[in-house]
């Protein structure tokens, strides 16, 4: 412990540099990450079948697991789980203002798991690790690697996943760390897949209420799905699901500032996206009713409101899961666009995309067997 | 049973036309439906106080039984109960993917009743039952009627009414359905509404927080009411309202596609009509604070966004509920209008009405007496 | 009591005024009010965790008392208490119908008090005393002032404070009242905050999970902030707000009648400029987790949808609360722009604002000590 005078003077000493910082957040640049890193987010937050009615308003999903209570319940869960991508925009939102404020473009998604249920109640609170850090050759940017974790309030993780995001430098001669870029797996391991789903009672499991008969093995590997629906965004539309998430990303909400950038208007937060082709999906892939991992995920160029969100989707790979026969996962990507609908199943050849593609998500779907 | 060889057979059969089968929904076509025909609609559905804010704060009602638990119980519900309309939209949604989405025009309304209160919590099933087909003669398209039933968790039905819509043929070779045509009342009885109204303890009904003094019999046969105030809607506006409803009907949310379609735009959603013009009716009619049942509804034009809605009633008629002194029935035409202003009372002479009209709901209210 | 015949005929009486009453609401005019007159405002209200979530996608506020049940309950309240500005714009809202319908401006408001915490499941209702008349020279228009409170279901104030509208005249022939303008204070004091915010065990107060180590008095007095985030208005967004509160003042809805009006289209209410301030504010004021009072607020300039709105504020003072050390007062003023950054802190020289002006509000806040 402190003298009692060393005690004042440290006091005086916080408060004088707390008194002279600026009160805002500036956010981190590229040099502020250091590598192993741990960064407490700010922001709990308890989610509420508010947020759960919020979410049903802006993207219309028809997963009856998590539409009824009853359904659910008959299942052999308590309720009906709040929907896996709330948990993964609430988290990825309080990410926001200490990784991605001077983001100039986030790069990718991988080992993304959804390890717990999460119910209307449950308070979520989210942390990152810096795992890896890469200048870029101009100097004025680099890539920042963060592993980042949802907690709920008994301290269990509720879903970790890494992304890497381009940041800007505060100070283009400011030295660069060592180059650390971590080794990423292509894709989460079936058998680390279905922690936040219970061991299912599945012959509840009513197919004429959940809105089709087919189970996993009913989609040959290889299948492609046209989810043939669209759905046009508008500007509040993506605002008011942004903010849900409280996530601050300025280049979604501030027209004046964005009318003089990169695209003359506000830029979707692409979860928005993520979310308009979930719900999408469901036109044919009705019984993929939780996500439970998310193996790579790409913003393929910008969506503005205005435009009309399509999506088709690919059956990679059906997979047993260890130990259950309720549910298997199933390896889906979904690729959506915008002012194209899908019947020809737009997609990239060699390295370039349909220039319609905006989003093409790898990901791992659970589904009665 | 099957014996086990043939079980393994029709197991295959079935994995294989399922395999077979496109994941996407088609939907039904005229001939698709056969008279008798029960549909169990997909999409169970629990309300919750999330749901009961968004409608809240989609068409502003202020109905106080549906506002303040407090008041409510005062009265005798065990809370507030959730919205009629909010129960009618949700279980109209549930029809949509089965009965409407290849629909040309929802054609009207009758029989509707409401049966049971819904309370947050419950959670919503619904059915159908095909009760009449009528081929036009262009051979393009036919007439179904459907009554439809909304169900709550304990298997009780919370709301009926029937609904006749023009639906297309996938080809118009088929043959003709023997038409049937069903009899329909033109109006509910009286004596059959109610049901989803407790007896009340009227005495606790306080005109001060309801927010008028007129009672039932305070409205003459014949009276004219203006709602005076305006509602314009916006694109985001009907679009959250629609999915909110788990209604898919493509023509709200696909301006890619409607660009080039009929109207050029949008087409909102009849219902979300309905209700603006039920949140603008509590102008004049604040004690009118359960729908009980509609006996006809015809959406005279479209309504698209940036339009504004205006409305009046009359009042048609009055009724006593048999056996009760709480409540009365109330009889009431309500016409909505898009950017016309009602204080003439815009209406229809013969069969053609004024341009301006875009809804003429025949209902029964229930009032204090 | 009355005899029998004499009820009979008052009871006719009472119909056959009531009956020829014009059922619609003209609101009430400036000849209408009586000095001393008390209106128990229609529309009880329930607040719901649905209200909750959507003013957080209408604004995006990232206080962790309001959003986590959690870290308000270790700080010692019962659970995440409402958003101090969802009650204050709900009470206004209630006021709306008697007070200003007929109002020209709002022109301030004064001694405004949260007195209460307010929870979800709580029933708000309000009530206002007419304080002040005065008829302006014109003779058309006259300046009303009221005492609003709101209430909750255990008849406790929660909030009150006085706000003077302009409001017209049916008629101006009509004789004006004796002019009495009632003697309001700048400023609450600081020893009447904090009846909403419970003694709290602040020593479980998380900086990290609140967003900011800064406390009250590490703001010096004087010490001006740019809050920098900008948030651009969509029609939608605001309607929804403003049906959320139940307001119905017309201005805000109808784009029909506005398009004739005095701006051309609608008018953004301006409680909604208030709470995009006061979210915004969270960058750099993370810690001003209550809102204990309002000194005075002018809506200096109006905003339209399609306009961006930033905050800056100053610190004016800072103050412990007599009896606690868990938090102490600080007295701010927030100023709100339209499509102009805060960088340099624009503002009013002499009587005049900057153009870009639109909200100046004097304000207590709590914030840890």
């Amino acid at each position: 412990m402190l003298g009692s005078a060393a005690r004042v003077e440290s006091v005086l000493a916080r408060e004088f540099m707390v008194a002279r910082m600026s009160k805002s957040n500036p956010g981190n640049f590229f040099e502020d990450f250091r590598l192993g890193q741990v960064i407490q987010h700010a922001t709990p937050r308890t989610i509420t079948v508010g947020d759960v009615a919020l979410y049903g308003a802006l993207y219309g999903p028809r997963f009856a697991v998590q539409s009824s209570d009853e359904f659910a319940r008959a299942l052999g869960y308590p309720r009906a789980p709040v929907d896996d991508l709330v948990v993964f925009h609430v988290v990825f939102g309080k990410t926001v203002p200490d990784i991605s404020l001077n983001a100039v473009a986030n790069l990718g998604y991988a080992e993304c798991r959804f390890l717990k249920p999460v119910y209307p109640g449950d308070t979520l609170t989210a942390s990152s690790e810096v795992i890896g850090l890469k200048e870029n050759s101009s100097r004025k940017t680099g890539t920042v690697y963060v592993r980042s974790r949802g907690r709920n309030q008994n301290r269990q993780d509720v879903l970790e996943y890494v992304r890497w995001v381009m940041v800007r430098k505060r100070d283009e001669t400011a030295p660069a760390p060592s180059e650390a870029v971590p080794e990423l797996h292509d894709a989460v391991e079936a058998a680390a897949l279905g922690g936040a789903c219970p061991i299912l009672n599945i012959g509840a499991y009513d197919p004429a209420l959940a809105g089709s008969a087919a189970r996993l093995y009913d989609y040959p590997a290889g299948e492609r799905i046209d989810h043939v629906d669209g759905m046009t965004v508008e500007e509040a539309e993506h605002q008011l699901a942004t903010r849900l998430y409280q996530n601050t990303a300025r280049v979604h909400f501030n027209l004046f500032t964005e009318a003089q950038g990169r695209f003359g208007k506000r830029l979707i937060y692409g979860g928005h996206v993520i979310s308009l082709a979930r719900a999408l999906s469901f036109n044919g892939l009705a019984n993929a009713f939780h996500v439970a991992g998310i193996n790579a995920g790409r913003h393929v160029a910008p969506l503005f409101a205005g435009e009309t969100v399509f999506a088709w989707s690919q059956v990679l790979a059906r997979a047993d899961l260890p130990g259950r026969t309720d549910v298997g996962a199933m390896r889906l990507r979904t690729v959506a666009t915008k002012d194209k609908p899908c019947a020809e199943f737009p997609d990239k050849s060699g390295k370039d995309y349909d220039p319609a593609v905006i989003l093409d998500l790898d990901y791992w779907v659970l589904m009665p067997r």
